[in-house]
């Protein structure tokens, strides 16, 4: 056989792909150590350039690599949320509750350090990302749940349940990743049955839910 | 009838007592302002004492004041929780949230802000503070249910549960106060049992306390 023409072992990267490498680096450094425990210096090995070129692309240095690292894992989380409407609808929250879990586990210092706040690298920039992620994780649930306009008591019920699920997540990161995840995961959206059940009481649109989750065996 | 000795109208107060006086000046001003729109000035008009009175009692300026008023608002919220040990235990949780929902109401520009964060005047301190009160509050609740160890499956449901709490304050607050406080409170009670009902499926402690609480009546 005739051997194909080889791949090109170095090749200059387009701005933008170099962009991407970079951010890539970042954030498999970000995601296991604090920030303040990630240089530049360290970025630039991983990623195999020099720390002027790092510099270079991120002027603002570690800050805006952090910055840009946090809004790539924003983008990746987002995703872990997107789920096709089909199927039972517990089945697909339960899916995307089981993506989101492992990137939690993916990242665990990173997300411990951003959500935990008090970081020298935490800006207003960052925290309106986080924001953005938990408004995405609702309007993802409301698409789950096939719910197109959710009143005051059901956007209540569901941020109260994606505030204390990314508690959850904090608390088990602490504590050794225990419960193991397959369990954490099924803990929750049976807790967010409950707290549906709960308003259901009060709350027409969300018994008119409920009832439809029950059919959905 | 002779007259009593009047009381005299000015007098000197001690350090401790003028330390207090400006306290308590600036919390009226932070619970119904944002903290950047509060000025040494407005403390010391409120207090009815010069600007460089306050700055000697506070050098630091406006950041020392406001951590100490966070201090002082921390302590007053921490005796919110507390409660005597006695009558149906979730009668003694319906009566600590119903103190501390009302603190929310009376301070509730300052809440909001403390709470969300961003804010110019946000330190570590503050937000050291802050998770003070959730673990009291956490240390409260095991009181009222007479739980003297929790496990983790436990003290992960009641953290998640006051993390919880502490969202729906702010969207209630973002919400004109809607649903009436009575109604929330209630609601928030409900959703707890619901929680550890759940949690009760999964760990022998909390089913055992769930029993108890049903025999409570």
């Amino acid at each position: 056989m005739t051997p194909q023409a080889p791949t090109p072992a170095y090749r200059r990267l387009s701005v933008e792909e170099r962009r991407s490498q970079l951010i890539d680096a970042a954030l498999s450094l970000f995601a296991h150590r604090r920030p303040e425990d990630v240089s530049l210096d360290d970025v630039a090995e991983v990623a195999g350039v020099s720390r002027p070129l790092v510099y270079r692309y991120f002027p603002g240095g570690k800050q805006q690599l952090y910055e840009a690292a946090v809004r790539s894992a924003a983008d990746e989380l987002e995703q872990c949320f997107d789920e096709p409407r089909q199927g039972p609808r517990l089945l697909r929250l339960t899916r995307a509750l089981d993506r989101y879990l492992t990137f939690v586990d993916g990242h665990d210092t990173g997300f411990s350090a951003l959500l935990q706040g008090g970081s020298v690298v935490e800006t207003r920039r960052t925290s309106a990302i986080v924001d953005g992620v938990r408004r995405a994780a609702a309007v993802h649930i409301y698409n789950h749940l096939d719910i197109t306009e959710p009143g005051p008591r059901m956007r209540m019920t569901v941020r109260m349940w994606i505030t204390a699920v990314e508690a959850a997540s904090l608390i088990w990161l602490d504590e050794d990743k225990q419960p193991p995840l397959d369990e954490l995961r099924d803990w929750l959206v049976e807790q967010f049955v409950a707290l549906l059940t709960v308003t259901a009481g009060r709350d027409p649109q969300t018994a008119a839910l409920i009832a439809a989750l029950a059919e959905d065996g």
